[in-house]
């Protein structure tokens, strides 16, 4: 009998040894930026990516971790970057993130941009790794995925939109769904697609990851801003009620709670559905990515 | 009978149209993030990086330009990246480069953060496109050099050490070397080794155009510190004795300029030497590189 919580620990403590392992030592002329980018990355966070990729790669069989390792440790280095310069002063102006502070509060403005751009170049730095283990052709196709969901036509096209629609008061549904899409579910989209990629997965399969990361990415979203409204600092780790206070629309400030409860709900189950089927065609009983579903759109923190 | 100017105008044309063919149009809910990427790629610049990458294709056989043309373009966005990211108020705090207003100064902070990461981004996006032409070993080879020498073992470790030198008071020749090597010169060397590698150059001529790399990116960045302290604003299109106004320390601060000039000189003499044996060596009679070389040392603006 599996038991969630402690399958789940596993999986985390595995990404973490494997962050560790890709992270390099913070030394030479250059020490204070890989500190600033270990600081933002080793310490905290749930490592939700890694935890999505590890999984559907183990779903399609992936048995080779070396293989996946390096594009394991460049999901989260790509989400740290994103989260690192998220909050300067020049964009969200947060100090404090995961009960912390965060990383331009620590080492000033000027060295958290450089880590930022430091964590994402060294996020393909690390991808680039897994060639010459004898799946080339899967890795190329890993990488198109990481880099196009990270950019302008993924997250940093949803960024971009959301810094936009801060004090606009014409935010239209459309508007609000893009920037979900784009800003978080991209990210969540892309390590399911990797772990199937890498493992070998048939393209319909690829498909239909993408589809369930889209549905967990962006009930995940508007879980968080239902909590930035209804949850409690302590437990956050960070202030609530930021979002409202500096004129951030999203969905729970559009359609209000009610209705972003039942979204979440909603597609909490398309995802799960979708998981369910997976699971059931690779011949695995229990569906960890099902009830991890179920787990990150009723988390209270 | 070349004419060098005419030669360097057909490259950096060439490099123009390779920029333009691989942007993005400013579209959608991700418009302003586009327009300035577009606004701080495609305008002005020397093209340096794409023209030396495009002349060593040429030095070593490179025929197909569509094998390269993704990676000349990816060069430039990558040094624009930084361009952006090094103007930004938490960093040099610059209004001003090439004459017209920095990324920041038009858009804002936010937004030009947000598009300096969309430039590194994309250029890993756009470099992953010279997959699937029948020289897959040579794109790995070559992604390979573009994210170490733009990364923290590249130039963001320059950048790094380079923040950290400002108003300090004991400046060793040691870190001046570093942040030059790294900061300026890693990008030089990659435009070079790059256009050896997806020609088929040999690994010793790679290594020698790493070398010539060193020397001419050194060469080219004494000369802006020299420039810097003696040149006219109207001339370089941003302000002079900026460098000094910050507290920057730079080889004129340190040695002095006459030593720095002398520097420049044997760099130079260094790079063209290795860059007459390439041509020789492949059978060509005009060394283009030597020549732009000497130009680009001993320019004025």
């Amino acid at each position: 009998m599996f038991s969630f919580e402690e399958y789940l620990k596993d999986l985390k403590k595995r990404a973490d040894e494997i962050l560790i392992r890709f992270m390099p030592e913070a030394d030479g002329f250059q020490k204070t930026l890989i500190e600033a980018m270990n600081y933002s990355l080793l310490t905290g966070g749930k490592r939700i990516r890694p935890v999505l990729m590890l999984e559907t790669w183990k779903i399609f069989g992936g048995i080779d971790e070396d293989l996946i390792a390096p594009f394991v440790a460049a999901i989260e280095m790509i989400h740290t970057f994103s989260l690192v310069h998220d909050d300067l002063p020049a964009m969200d102006n947060d100090l404090y993130r995961r009960g912390r502070k965060t990383t331009h509060a620590v080492y000033g403005a000027g060295i958290a941009t450089l880590a930022g751009d430091g964590l994402l170049n060294f996020a393909f730095e690390t991808a680039l790794k897994s060639f010459g283990k004898g799946y080339d052709g899967r890795v190329i196709e890993a990488l198109k995925i990481l880099s196009l969901k990270a950019g302008i036509y993924g997250m940093a096209g949803g960024q971009c939109a959301d810094i936009e629609n801060e004090n606009s008061n014409d935010v239209s549904d459309v508007l609000i769904d893009f920037v979900n899409e784009h800003k978080t579910a991209c990210m969540i989209e892309s390590s399911l697609m990797i772990g199937g990629i890498l493992a070998g997965a048939e393209a319909k399969d690829i498909a239909s990851l993408e589809k369930a990361g889209s549905c967990l990415g962006i009930a995940f979203q508007i879980r968080d801003d239902i909590l930035n409204k209804t949850g409690s600092e302590k437990e956050l780790g960070k202030p609530v009620g930021s979002d409202e206070s500096k004129g951030k629309n999203n969905y729970v400030h559009v359609h209000g709670l009610e209705a972003a409860q039942k979204k979440v709900r909603e597609l909490s189950q398309s995802a799960i559905e979708i998981f369910d089927e997976l699971y059931k065609n690779n011949g695995i009983e229990y569906a960890f990515l099902s009830e991890l579903t179920q787990k990150m759109t009723e988390r209270t923190k």
